[in-house]
């Protein structure tokens, strides 16, 4: 499907006016950032760049959209559709790797391109990121409530989801740490691990429960698990599956789990759980369905025997305000100075930060934990400072002094004048690195409910050409 | 893209068994309908056909979904795979048109077809029907609180949206009443209007608003829109827009609009309307985006003077409950007749209702209002009917008696024994369709805030079949 026309009409028509005055090939620099700490100052994990790279590789107008913006009323020039019928991306894109934890407003991808290519692509590389951070997001928080559990992402009969976007999803959750997914097409394409099990309709479609049981079982011998809450869960889901599972043993084979969906989940999964027990069936999981990290630390607070916790809605029809990011210009290159811009505005949380900058995490040389986030100008040594004075940039009376560390560049170059020069991991590394980002911080900064506020900071010279501008412009324009 | 293996592995699954036993070709019947009031008793507006249809058309297993499948840990047996190869839809589904309003608990699709084709498509037709009639029904809310106004979707930067979704979001937006959309895309599917504006990067990538202003009004004439709140609206932003308006006019054009993008809405709105009209410019519109139905009925109620609404993220990150769909077997074939079957469970809202059924909207006679919808069984007479005592199936008490009315069948055959038989209205019919569908109903059962129940109610004999069924379930299993 061709998809270089879902940019905004915005973008296209700041394409045409750059084009009218020919500054469309002014070099501009934008970075995406999530604005705001809306989601209680806790932690996102970034995801979306595997698709960037495809999108940016697929990108070409056909005729039949120049044919298209021929019949719109703006009667955009000709030369001008010539133009964009022979363009490809020739800009510079650097953005952190999948997996890594970031916060707000940091640079998580910095675009450096010509005035019209950036204007073009900088909606889809939003819906991608904002897409898959968000799930990514909401997968890590999830797991990080019981490590040592087995998730597996339920997600893509979500509600409110589409078709296309499960499968990514589905991706971004094993990201996270999940262990396996329902989507075969996601497990298809990226070779994570699948699993299924039944419905209720299936037991519906039978006279009796344990028919339907019994005639799963015999399908699937070893990978059976039982939905036994269709009817009522420990009078008739549990004794039939014990059943079943007693029939299967008799075969050579292990019943591998049941589900419950519903209800009483800390009451029923400790009484399903003894009875089981009771029957010898210690090997047999207790899964449970349609919950959150929420759920889950209360029922784990309260007792709840469940082994295997299967999320589905929960990954994105959630109330929980999550990460989105926003692509801001920062810097106009002019000859070769990178002259930085600001944008003003009534609201403190979207004035933006100027200049082409890059983002170092600290990192404590003895313990080995981030200390901190920090932002400087392309051209500032990081690496060679004997030490750090960080100061929050709101209130500046919030600061620390880092001695000792090292520090890691976040930002990755990915493309060169148009040129992939990234290699893209797999998934299994993004998975491992995912891990290792989350050893990497004091788990205060990532716990749920008040987390402590992870330092993001300015270098004083980025802080001050902040102000500066901000003194200039209130007074001109 | 293929997505036949969307589906979750729950579904190959449950079709693997059912072939094994050889009951895969056994008919069954699923209701697809909104399961909570979730959302305050409002309405929802149902959208997704289309891409149903298409979906349809295009489901095949390939080669390569047969090799993956293949090597999957629960070794499916070869003729299985022959089977799922040849395999495509036979089945008869019917739906209500798009654009329709519906209320939770009545059919809004409803799938008779093999057992296992029916599990196989369930989980896209809830994906795209749960997304676009969300998006509708949003929609259609937003339009509702100013019907005179003018609505424009802005949702393809939404932040937690797909690429794809954007396209098939602006033509739900469409159906519900929008008058454009800035998706270029979704302009060139489906003929809607686009309008597009510039960003605040626009003015930062200039060194004054005034030039970034003069160049966008330079290329785009009469269609020019300026965003007035880069720096300072009142100030700066405003009094440069009245300048380019009377430099254009100079040149016999007319600006377009000028647009606020945040802060104080009510206020800069009202102030900027004076200015616009003392310089004699009561002919620009003012655009605000970034809101919602309840800022926009709060902010009409405060007095703004906006004449174009500019819609994004409210459309899709919104903490409202909107309405999601699920599908149930309700009845499996057995030779020629139906039996009803139910799922019985400790939530009340959970339990289905059983049987091959029908929907009716009951409209009166004399007032041209919806009185109620009503679910019958495909055999029951309802057209010839003098009379219907309407009741409440949960509260009994809460009953009705309607005389003179007609009754409109809201299901509509779309495919066939596997036959497309349904002609797809054009996106402007289904968008005039819905203006009726909104004109049926009383305004007290489209409110926003605490809606008046609409009644959706079971005629006695479905009633008792699901009394008849609970006691037997009950007591069974």
């Amino acid at each position: 499907m061709n998809i270089i026309l879902n940019p905004n009409k915005h973008q296209i028509n700041m394409m045409y006016a750059q084009w009218k005055v020919n500054r469309h090939n002014d070099i501009q620099v934008f970075d995406a950032y999530i604005r705001k700490s809306q989601y209680h100052n806790s932690y996102a994990v970034f995801a979306g760049l595997e698709r960037i790279i495809n999108y940016i590789h697929s990108l070409r107008f056909s005729q039949e959209d120049i044919e298209y913006l021929k019949r719109q009323p703006e009667e955009y020039d000709c030369a001008f559709l010539e133009v964009l019928k022979k363009w490809k991306f020739t800009g510079t894109i650097s953005a952190v790797p999948e997996g890594t934890i970031v916060f707000p407003n940091e640079p998580i991808i910095r675009l450096e391109a010509k005035a019209f290519e950036a204007q073009l692509i900088k909606t889809a590389l939003l819906n991608f990121i904002n897409y898959e951070t968000f799930v990514t997001t909401k997968a890590s928080r999830i797991k990080l409530v019981s490590p040592e559990d087995y998730f597996l992402d339920f997600g893509t009969s979500s509600r409110a989801q589409e078709v296309q976007t499960a499968i990514w999803g589905a991706r971004s959750t094993y990201i996270a740490g999940f262990d396996g997914t329902c989507n075969l097409e996601a497990g298809k394409q990226f070779h994570i691990p699948t699993i299924g099990t039944h419905t209720h309709s299936w037991i519906m479609g039978f006279d009796t429960e344990i028919e339907a049981f019994r005639t799963f079982a015999e399908a699937y011998k070893n990978q059976t698990i039982l939905l036994v809450d269709t009817y009522n869960t420990l009078k008739s889901g549990v004794p039939n599956a014990i059943k079943i599972a007693k029939e299967l043993e008799e075969k050579g084979h292990k019943l591998k789990g049941i589900r419950l969906d519903g209800g009483d989940i800390v009451y029923l999964s400790k009484v399903a759980r003894k009875m089981l027990n009771e029957a010898g069936l210690n090997y047999v999981s207790i899964m449970a369905s349609n919950l959150d990290e929420n759920d889950i630390f209360n029922l784990k607070a309260e007792g709840a025997k469940i082994d295997v916790w299967c999320i589905g809605n929960q990954l994105l029809t959630t109330e929980d305000k999550l990460p989105s990011a926003v692509f801001e210009l920062v810097a106009r290159k002019i000859d070769t100075m990178y002259d930085p811009v600001i944008r003003i505005s009534d609201d403190p949380e979207n004035i933006t930060t100027p200049g082409l900058k890059k983002v170092y995490r600290i990192v404590g040389e003895h313990s080995n934990k981030a200390e901190g986030d920090y932002i400087v100008f392309e051209e500032e040594d990081v690496q060679n400072l004997k030490e750090i004075k960080m100061f929050n940039p709101i209130h500046t009376y919030i600061r620390k002094l880092v001695k000792e560390f090292f520090a890691l560049e976040l930002l990755t170059p990915i493309f060169l004048n148009g040129k992939q020069v990234y290699e893209l991991p797999t998934l299994k590394q993004i998975r491992e690195y995912h891990i290792e980002q989350i050893n990497l911080f004091w788990e205060e900064y990532l716990r749920k409910m008040n987390p402590a506020i992870y330092p993001v900071d300015l270098s004083p010279t980025v802080w001050n050409t902040k102000m500066k501008l901000i003194n200039l412009r209130k007074y001109k324009s």
